[in-house]
């Protein structure tokens, strides 16, 4: 057996998988600041409305456009991986195959969204994106589609983060992309905070309310927002990495997979490998299918399923979903990408159903995870991808007790070269776990009263 | 046509091409101190003998042993890519392939030659390896090597990058190699040299010593040291990116290159693509090979081909080749990997009987030749890398005005995600160039007096 399983470009898959068309019950639409669900209309200043068509498409298959293929096409179909040296180290019986995400250009799993929302936005005439990120993944990945495509492109990144890490904004800056702190005095929104909070570090809910904000008041009407994770479009978007990675199986002959896993922060790059193995375990395979969280953010295995905004200043509307309140404030680890309070409405429904097992995973181990995975399968994985590597060597350390030569399937969401400053804060041993107190989860939850319940509906058949 | 080529494993080269087997006038012997010719045993403390048999080989196709290939294939075969996306923008007839070396754990060309070397090193009952590094591609590619064929490494890393470029030291890290700064109080070398400037910021001259002479001082034996370019086993085991390119031209039909394009430091990215490419002009074939370098560091394009040193201390032993003179510095360049005196004896040969055709790059328009790069095609090259686009890009240009619709095949070597300040400066119009003034080119050269001569021995043919 082969270390990996190439696609050639014509076997690539042509549709997006939508779960939303197979999902036991229908998913609970979203809620406006009255507490009535929103029309599509109503996203119109914020979205394009053919995105804003696909957030709310039940159609189950969705065509890929040839223009968009054509630039995935530089690191798409991804390999699919075998991680044989892991296996040989751990002993076990079980194999181990992943998706590498790594090779994109701008190193993650980001861009298979962030080129279809550049795309359709250049389509319907939109000539700038505006957007918040974090650690800088998602503002890179957006800054490359946009510079591929003919779009300007505006990133507010959260300034802690601007400025301790320079090299995501050049990354930005190198594909022409306009990278600036948050909060800045650009906007209303950024200007009122720092009026209040000269000082501040800034926050993922302050980024996004700026981006929007400049969005919506540009008076041409020419530029939109985009988002990362969360909605129901970006799911769409990611779940060509299962649909290949199904492909490659076959190629090789491999019938069956018994567990699936990925890291999940707002829940993209899980969805993206998990969603069409969801739709197998609706029809009744029997397959294991894991989203790793942080135990510092432990949405999915801690917060209640309910209605509640995606960011802090209450600017997006209310979705339904697993959540720690939209107050909630990560301990400082360094999976940037896994510190978001919410959980995408889709993985969410997936997981009240019962299709989806989470779990929560502490940083330390999965620090030890990726420096065992780096010195075995070669490649650096980002802090959040140990996340899943930490579940899979659990896995396949089960199988080996069990003596059960299972199929593990995961993510390798992105690499870690700039990300290196945590590893070297674990190598000294200057890291610490941050399990989340029960009271903080219990103060943070606090931000949910007064919002609308989400019931969590399931047909009690997983 | 598709954007790239994928070769599956079983398809890859099993030899090595060794082009001292095909060049038309036998290589100039190294020579020792006293102006004899080496003989291999006077080798052995530095090197393994199967890596030395290799050194001196005159064998056309070297097998490459299966344990190798079984690692190379984390990476290798790396895909052949057709840069649409740039001949669009330039709107040129020729059309430009690359191989993308920047897929490898490292994110350049090295591991093929750093896991052989640790693999036959291994064999010989070697532990521990010993090198050097500048800004640090080369002592990655190592640690990485090491780690997964079990030896220990020992990186030793000129002090101004050490402190300037912490991230590939990491790098190093995670992979288990030892890096530490030099000059060191770990060798007589180093300390003797910190006696004499306690504040010197190193250079690779003194870590090329340091390391030679912690391998050669091992009492046990069981040390040797790993050098990343120069040698000749080194260009051997680049062959495999020309070869497999072959490969990949002839999958898609395309008979005829017209023209090859590497970058050269040392010369090993240049002579790994161009080699195979070399043999077929040596039997008829009508190519323009091309090996970039810096107008800064004109080692083929204004340097004399004469016996000289491959450090400064005078430790290596005295090689044919062109060369600035073993005292030569340098102007600061971002790109590190080309700052080197002197140039592989194999291409320095093949530049002798003109069939290579070098070419020198002021740095500002490999920068913005980058930028153009990083804007179509997606990922963002190594400075040492956007030495080749930009003759890429001149050569595509000349197509243009001929008419003429030639294939470009060239070797993109490595990404500049750990490069990132190097762009920095550049988009904030902080760089100069630094063409070599005359005066210290000829200043310099006369380090040479009093060395042997090697005379330019040539058929005349090309």
């Amino acid at each position: 057996m082969s270390t990996k399983v190439f696609l050639n470009e014509d076997e690539i898959p042509r549709q997006w998988y939508n779960l939303a068309a197979d999902l036991p019950t229908p998913m609970q639409p979203p809620l406006g600041p009255d507490g009535k669900p929103i029309s599509p209309d109503m996203l119109a200043p914020v979205f394009p409305m053919n995105l804003i068509e696909q957030e709310v498409s039940q159609q189950r298959w969705i065509d890929i456009p040839e223009e968009i293929l054509e630039i995935l096409y530089l690191w798409r179909p991804s390999p699919l991986y075998r991680a044989k040296n892991l296996e040989k180290a751990l002993g076990t019986p079980a194999k181990i195959y992943y998706k590498n995400e790594g090779v994109s250009p701008a190193g993650s799993h980001k861009p298979n969204t962030a080129v279809p929302q550049a795309w359709y936005n250049k389509k319907f005439g939109i000539k700038k994106l505006t957007t918040e990120t974090g650690a800088g993944q998602w503002g890179s990945a957006l800054s490359f589609a946009c510079s591929l495509i003919g779009l300007k492109c505006k990133v507010y990144m959260v300034r802690i983060s601007f400025d301790q890490k320079p090299f995501r904004k050049l990354m930005m800056q190198v594909w022409g992309g306009e990278c600036i702190a948050s909060p800045s005095t650009q906007t209303k929104a950024g200007r009122d905070i720092l009026a209040k909070y000269p000082d501040t570090p800034g926050s993922l809910g302050i980024a996004i309310s700026e981006a929007i904000e400049e969005a919506v008041s540009d008076s041409t009407g020419q530029t939109r927002y985009s988002l990362g994770s969360v909605l129901n479009h970006v799911m769409l978007h990611q779940t060509i990495i299962g649909l290949e990675a199904k492909k490659q199986l076959a190629k090789i002959g491999e019938k069956k997979v018994d567990v699936v896993i990925g890291c999940a922060g707002g829940g993209s790059n899980f969805a993206g490998l998990a969603f069409p193995f969801v739709a197998d375990k609706i029809h009744g395979a029997n397959i294991d299918i894991i989203p790793v969280e942080p135990s510092s953010c432990p949405t999915l295995t801690r917060g209640p399923f309910t209605y509640d905004h995606g960011d802090v200043a209450k600017m997006t509307p209310l979705m339904p979903m697993y959540t720690l309140g939209h107050e909630f404030v990560s301990p400082p680890i360094h999976a940037g990408g896994l510190r978001y309070h919410g959980m995408a409405p889709l993985v969410s429904q997936a997981a009240v159903e019962g299709l989806i097992r989470p779990i929560a995973m502490d940083q330390l181990h999965c620090y030890n995870s990726a420096l065992m995975w780096a010195r075995t399968e070669g490649f650096i994985p980002a802090p959040e991808t140990s996340h899943a590597i930490a579940a899979v060597i659990e896995e396949a350390k089960k199988a080996k007790e069990e003596g059960k030569e299972k199929v593990i399937l995961f993510n390798w969401s992105g690499h870690g070269l700039m990300d290196l400053k945590g590893y070297e804060s674990f190598m000294e041993g200057k890291l610490t776990d941050y399990p989340l107190p029960e009271k903080d989860l219990q103060a943070s939850l606090k931000s949910l009263n007064g919002l609308p319940k989400a019931p969590a509906v399931k047909t009690g058949k997983w």
